[in-house]
Parts: structure tokens; C-alpha cells; sequence
């Protein structure tokens, strides 16, 4: 039997700015496919009811797949798609299987033949690097920092003797209620000639993007980043 | 007085595809801006044909910014910017500043204290990573591998070791023409289980993404990459 295809499906990454994720295949697609594999169900409800693809939401299937999923569960979620039907793959914001939990299921896809196809959309990642003015050419996400202090400046002071040996820019997130912790954090492990880069808000009405040495940052005015999702790089 | 705002355009990266770098925001910002910074200039017209904003084209303002550009240059091509104009970067295709030399201005803007603005679309980068199914949540990107066989070889096994001790998925990419002798160059140069996608023509008419082990590519046909625009990723 033909098998399904697996759509990768962005989703807005500020409020306000929800057409960024509605390009027109975007729209096409949300507007035929019945199944969706989603970080949170109600995301992704909203979002669809935002695309306004004139289908009810009531009639679609959802399966949620998030960080308390077990494995052994990733075979029920692709069961519509071996079984020939086309699903969605939607995480919480920006591009599912980059910095969240999608790709086990994505790679299991593969095992089985599944086709992948990608939608192309926003991601604060890239978009905070490419207004970042640090290194395009070659870049590194590291996801989140260990949360306990002493381990989180080991590894802050890591990525930039990283940076600094092999040009590499260092992306890094964290939770937004810990942003100016680690901010602070950054600004005592790193030196004062690195640059560093505050993205908060990204494509939001409050957007702030901002690179600066380490030294200028720490004699400058605290960036708006306090429980706002941000990025930071390091060069 | 006030400076103007560098907005960071996306462009298409496979033909027939190019609504997706024409988001509503993207058509509003091309709409209105009179100044460009291109990568080369035949392809930002082309695309704002495209785009059909309604503006003529012989009015708009193009100035070329790519690896011939030296960097006393750039001084001269933030001019409007430091004069209140806003401007548009535009890069051969994809996110300007990604894999391409736009950086070093964007730095220079922030310098002067110009406003940078990102603005979402195609990446062929992270579109093949989140349709790779191995790690979106710790990844590198090592832009072009080197020519030479030997160290180019060196490089790949360099990469896959820290595919494997850090379990950061490598992404890398290589001139169209010498895909294929890169393809075969990865799989002599590494272990048989490591995981291997090869993404090609991304959002294009003959799309090809698959994640297979080395050893599983060492038995299949030949994927179509000569010629194509292609992305690899290795874990």
C-alpha cells in the first residue's frame, strides 16, 4: 500500500505574527491534511483556526508527541501514515523537530519509507543569527544551558573558547524566566572582547536584536529580555 | 538623526517555490523599500518581479555586497542607512547572512547603532534538518568541506567524531558539481552506522530527502545530487 506523507509544519513564533508560518503551502497543506502529530493540541487548534482553511476543526485528528512521550509510543502515532494517510507535524512554535522532541519520530519515518516533506517557516534561530552579524558560515545550536550555576559557566566558558578557536558562532536558549540570569551569567564567564548577541521577542511587537562586545554590554542598560523568549549567540 | 532599518530578506530556493520566501510581511517590506544590498543584483530583481509589488524596478536603488566585496567597501554601502533610509539584504537564496558573506555588514550596523530586522523564510539548511530526523536539538553547521581529497576526508571523519562524542548532528554542504564525489567521500570515509541524510532540490520538483546509515547507502542507488543543490547531514 501507498504510505502517507509526513509534512514538517511551522507555526507562528510571536504573537502578531502569524502569517510568517501561513506561506501559501503552508495553507495548502493545513487545509487537506486530517491528522496532526502536535507538541501541544491546543497550539496547534488555534493555528488552524487562524489559517482559516474553511475546515472544521472538529472532524481532525490529534496526537500529541512532546517530552513525555515513550518511545514505544512513536509506532501508534505513524499508524495513519503507513496506512496511507498524509499527516502534520507541529510543534509549539517555529520549526518542528528543531530544538523540541520531534525528530525520533521523524527518523522513524525514515526506517519505515515514510517520505519527509519540510515547510518552510520562521525560526528564531536563524533569524536571530542572520541579524546577529556573527559568523553565518559556520554555527553551532547548543539547545538549553545546564541549569545549575557553576556547570552553566563551565559550559558558557566552553562555547566561547569554541567560538573564539574555530569561528563558530554559539547559539543557546533558555527558559524565558531564567533569560537575565543567564544573561548575567554570560557577562562574568565571558570575556570582555567577545560579542554577543541578545535576540529577544523576535519578529514581535517588543522585537529587540542587539550585538555588542561583552564589555560594552556589561556597561550598557539591561536588554528587555526578562520572561521573553530570546536567543543568544557568542563569537 | 534617525537612522534607517536593515531588513534581512529572505529569497527562494528552488524554482517554483517562491512563495515561500513571499510572505505577507516580505511583500510589505519589499513594497516600500528603495535601497538593496544583493548578493547579485539579476536575481533581487528578478525575485521583486516576482513578487509584483507594484514598484518599477528602474527606480529601486541596487548595490552588490559577496565574497569580492573588500571590507572598506562596506562603510559606503551602509551610506543610506546612516542617512535614514531604510534598505533590504537579499542573498542568492535563502536567509541573507546564512552561508553567504552578508555578516560582516550586519555587524557594521550595529556598530553605527542601525536597527537590524529579520525577516522569516526558506532555509535550506533547517529545512533539511528537520526533515532528517536526527538531532534538531544540538546541531553545527561547517559550511563548505575542503577540496582537496585528503583533507577533505580528515574533515569529514573529524566531523563524525564529534557527530558522535557530542551527539550534535553535522550539517554541511558543497558546491553542486562535486556532490557526488562528496557522497562517496562520506561513505568511505565513515563507520557503517552512522546515520546519513542526503537532502536535495529542497521544496523543488524532484525533492529527494532520506536518512539511511552509511552501510545502508553503501548498498542503494545512486541518490540525484549531481548538479543539485544539496545539503548533508551526518550523526
Amino acid at each position: 500500500m501507498k504510505k502517507g506523507v509526513l509534512y514538517m509544519i511551522p507555526s507562528p513564533i510571536a504573537a502578531g505574527a502569524e502569517t510568517d508560518a501561513l506561506t501559501e503551502r503552508v495553507r495548502e497543506v493545513l487545509g487537506r491534511l486530517d491528522h496532526f502529530i502536535a507538541e501541544d493540541v491546543r497550539t496547534v487548534r488555534r493555528f488552524i483556526s487562524k489559517a482559516a482553511t474553511g475546515r472544521d476543526i472538529g472532524t481532525l485528528c490529534f496526537a500529541e508527541l512532546n517530552e513525555h512521550t515513550r518511545p514505544e509510543e512513536l509506532e501508534v502515532l505513524i499508524a495513519p501514515l503507513l496506512a496511507g494517510q498524509d499527516a502534520g507535524m507541529v510543534s509549539e512554535a517555529g520549526l518542528p523537530g528543531i530544538a523540541d522532541p520531534g525528530a525520533d519520530l521523524v527518523l522513524l519515518c525514515h526506517r519505515h519509507g515514510i517520505r519527509v516533506v519540510p515547510l518552510s517557516g520562521p525560526s528564531s534561530l536563524l533569524m536571530a543569527l542572520m541579524a546577529s552579524g556573527l559568523n553565518g558560515q559556520s554555527f553551532a545550536f547548543n539547545g538549553y544551558l545546564p541549569v545549575k550555576p557553576p556547570e552553566r559557566a563551565k559550559a558558557i566558558r566552553r562555547l566561547e573558547q569554541r567560538a573564539s578557536t574555530e569561528r563558530q558562532s554559539q547559539i543557546f536558549i533558555e527558559t524565558p524566566y531564567r533569560n537575565v540570569r543567564v544573561l548575567e551569567d554570560v557577562m562574568s564567564a565571558c570575556r570582555a572582547g567577545t560579542l554577543l548577541t541578545v535576540a529577544a521577542d523576535i519578529s514581535g511587537p517588543a522585537e529587540f536584536i542587539r550585538t555588542m562586545t561583552v564589555g560594552e554590554w556589561r556597561k550598557a542598560p539591561a536588554p528587555p529580555i526578562h520572561k521573553v523568549p530570546a536567543v543568544f549567540v557568542i563569537l
